[in-house]
């Protein structure tokens, strides 16, 4: 059995060591298409998509930056995100919270003792590896027991060769800081691995101020860091890298019971794409996000086929979690995690009630009135049917008593459903997905190759390429240049007036741009433009208000 | 005098103590409103505008997060900033930069040596202070010597008394961290200070694939980092706070004059609102972006009699700077930047060039043809007139022949105009400006009091609150909620169905949302709303379509 480590870059993978079964998973051939990753760096850079950090002066492992290409593509993510998961929500509300913050955010989200990598030194030549990747490399398995590992016979050290090495030493993800003018512990912060914990720690302000009652959630996008000792895959598994997170707070089922009488489970078979309802138990709320996010991410461009869910297995799951499913995409290097969504239960919550002192709970109305309405003797029988729930889960009758007992007075910490993905990725995914070579063949046979990516218009960097047939004929120059102003209004438009027609759609076409409009002599007789597809290469010709309707409608 | 530091926000502002004769400018009366930051503060928690950082533990000073109405008023800065700057415009880019780079760039940058502050240490209670502060405090001068400071007699501990101080020493304001797993000092890296150096480091990359020329730019958002010994003014000047910044490159200006004959000054008074020309040299460019950026704060609501202009003066500008304006808020706690505007020359470029060993020039193919035309006799004389130019300013003659001989061929490194904001500023700027207080006179001359946040509509959080009038006629609700749905898909709407209107109206007063739209009984008849408007509170019958042409129009 291999070991495999949960994605670093994940909420919910803190630290641990995850057995894995699924051996097939990482060698069964992935790829409906084989694309090199050099290849679709070397396009990343040339078209300014994506640069290495810090290039000029020999780079710094782990870290990329977003050029012309790709800060735009990266905004359109992160955009079409917000839109999804907030703007056009009433139950969702953002957060913009700081990336250092006080350290007992991070005792208390398990962050300080338990994200850390187990990691061995070679004592010859001083170097430091991962003690997981280290045997992995070497066909050796981690000797693993309880939270300790060791290494096994015959390990040796990647460079120099020596065996002499130390035994795996615990070292934590976290880029370590100092706030103040001086260095000492007391001064020491973090910078956050994740954007989730900000939301937990703000819970309280946001419940007061929001004007929102559970079910609702609170959405964060933003930089987070993480000390990766290997970063790898290209962008895939950077030391600095941006999330989306979203943590949805719901009712626990108990109080769903009170209120509805009963909870609607899968096996109810629930419009999972309809308007959620007030009877929806976990499992149905974590559905329903699992279904927001496919739907989202097909919406973008990303093949159904492309996609798949990983169930994480009980003993992959953390000890609180009810469940957790990752979505992932089949990228060239292999199926990796886009997402993961995990229905997390009270745990971040009353851990920061635990750290803070501070209460967590929410009253909330209909649940008092529900309580209200039970008898002394219909209180006992609820109480006793949530306590044998809660033995069978091996958690205690009297924390199962002391809940019920909040619930009658109609409080509870809420529970969370967290669907947590990584923007960089997504981006990754989406530059995979859309490259593409195609060999043309022109009329008299004469074959040429064309490199375009295909990206989803509402994603794409630029959106449509303006072109004046010729330069020198001034009133059909400047009534391309009118057209282009007009657009330009409303979308990111790109102006090219050198080079044949022909290189300027090909240059358009390696930069994504779903169509080009090029403004000709015809344009001066009947205002309208030939628009040229990227991906069918077929022109049409379009008047300038039938045009502005076809990118509205196709943009979205 | 008094000393006056620059802003550290500003990316100019790089650790020099500036003098600042302007006494004045500090104790004269500088508000049209008196508002107090505590008020402010009260309602930005209370609305969920801004929270401080990791409050549930006590706080983390210098720190802020936004909460559900803060941060969309600070995307929508941002995206109005993006708008204004790079998608409108053809000729600038953007960047997405990490904020942990090489090293190397802040030697280059000269943060790693210059970024600091003179601290001194109380050696009896061991608590340490800025000494330009501690000195302002005590009405004593900091004794300055070149680049040494130190302490007149007199000063004494602002904590415990002691006059038993250190000598100030240089403690840097960029935060320390360590990328690897080895914390030694060959792994030490920092967290930016300033977003700005991301774009010269990228420059050679950016200029290989962007299809721009000189004169372009290069506009980058995001979050910097300075080590504040003092946070204040609330969210004024923070630890973790986020820049707005564009380095917008130009010829330098003997290019400019060989290209174009001659060079283009403020003496011509030039067009500053139209389009820009071939001919302008440095300073019309700094005065060309002075005026978009004063047009920008004004088109999103800061009165022009709020902002104003300070040119520092010789001694405050740094020794390559040709000129640097602070655009200047009338906060309540004094005249602040809020942008800093700076011609810095060639200075940054050159300074990587040294660094990193790789050429930072372009070659200009105007220039070449026009150096090419001109005869060797004509070349000896620009090169002896250009040599007179840079002697008089204190430049070698040496390095002038050498700038020219490069001239020659084309090539040159662009100098720069930098305009630099700061988005958390802004934000500030605009809760100021927006804040009031107003007592209202009823029919019956009873008066009642309304805080409203007049934002201007395109950076409002919400822009329309739509209301049924009663929730408990399902026709009437069904048409609202269908009104909603459709207003919802365009813009910020918040759905608001509980209490009296009028206390309705007074939520999204405080929320700063301009307009509200009430669904009533003749909305059923007509198909007409009822839209009030937030600061006239003047109610007028709109159709539909009307309503969206209006908010269409105003929004922007």
């Amino acid at each position: 059995m291999r070991t495999r480590r949960t994605s670093a870059h994940d909420a919910h993978g803190r630290g641990r060591l995850l057995t894995h079964g699924a051996f097939w998973r990482i060698l069964r051939p992935i790829m409906s298409k084989k694309l090199d990753m050099e290849i679709l760096a070397s396009l990343c850079k040339r078209r300014g998509f994506i640069f290495q950090s810090s290039e000029l002066y020999g780079g710094i492992n782990g870290f990329w930056d977003y050029g012309p290409l790709g800060c735009e593509l990266k905004r359109n993510i992160k955009n079409a995100w917000w839109k999804h998961i907030v703007r056009t929500r009433e139950d969702v509300v953002g957060l913009d919270a700081t990336i250092i913050m006080h350290p007992a955010i991070w005792k208390a989200s398990g962050h300080a003792d338990g994200f850390a990598d187990p990691m061995v030194d070679c004592k010859d030549c001083r170097k430091r590896f991962r003690a997981d990747q280290l045997c992995e490399e070497q066909g050796l398995e981690l000797i693993k027991d309880g939270k300790t590992v060791a290494l096994p016979d015959g390990a040796k050290c990647p460079a120099c060769g020596s065996r002499n090495l130390t035994a795996p030493r615990s070292f934590n993800l976290m880029f370590k800081t100092f706030v103040g003018p001086i260095e000492d512990d007391s001064n020491a912060a973090w910078l956050r691995p994740e954007t989730a914990q900000a939301i937990f720690a703000q819970f309280s302000n946001i419940i007061a101020t929001a004007r929102q009652k559970v079910p609702f959630g609170v959405a964060q996008m933003g930089k987070s860091f993480r000390n990766e000792i290997n970063p790898r895959n290209y962008t895939f598994r950077s030391r600095e890298f941006e999330q989306m997170e979203l943590e949805f707070f719901i009712r626990p089922d108990e109080a769903v019971e009170l209120i509805c009488g009963r909870v609607t489970t899968l096996a109810d078979k629930p419009d999972l794409t309809g308007e959620p309802q007030e009877s929806w138990g976990w499992e149905v709320w974590l559905h329903y996000w699992i279904e927001q996010r496919l739907a989202w991410y097909r919406s973008i461009g990303l093949p159904a086929e492309h996609l798949e869910l990983y169930w994480q297995t009980g003993d992959e799951l953390a000890h609180y979690a009810r469940a957790c499913v990752d979505i992932e995409y089949a990228f060239p290097f292999g199926v990796q995690e886009l997402e993961g969504i995990a229905a997390r239960g009270d745990f971040d919550l009353t851990q920061h009630q635990r750290h803070s002192g501070k209460q967590m709970d929410v009253f909330d109305e209909a649940l008092k009135q529900a309580a209200d309405k039970l008898d002394a003797a219909a209180k006992e029988a609820f109480t006793e049917k949530v306590v044998a729930e809660w033995t069978a889960r091996n958690q205690s009758p009297e924390a199962a008593r002391a809940f019920v007992a909040k619930l009658f007075e109609g409080k509870y910490v809420p529970h969370v459903v967290e669907p947590s993905a990584g923007t960089d990725r997504l981006a990754l995914a989406l530059l995979s997905n859309a490259y593409d070579e195609e060999t043309l063949t022109d009329d008299k046979g004469k074959t040429d190759q064309r490199t375009v990516m295909r990206f989803h218009p509402s994603i794409a960097p630029i959106k449509l390429g303006v072109f004046p047939l010729v330069k020198n004929k001034p009133e059909l120059y400047a009534k391309a240049r009118e057209i282009f102003a007009q657009l330009q209004r409303r979308w990111n438009c790109f102006w090219d007036e050198s080079g044949a027609i022909g290189r300027r759609y090909r240059r358009m076409d390696e930069a994504g741009t779903p169509w080009c409009a090029t403004v000709d002599f015809q344009t001066l007789e009947d205002g309208t433009v030939t628009l040229r597809d990227r991906d069918s290469m077929q022109q049409v010709r379009l008047s300038v208000p039938e045009l502005i309707q076809k990118l509205d409608t196709e943009i979205g």
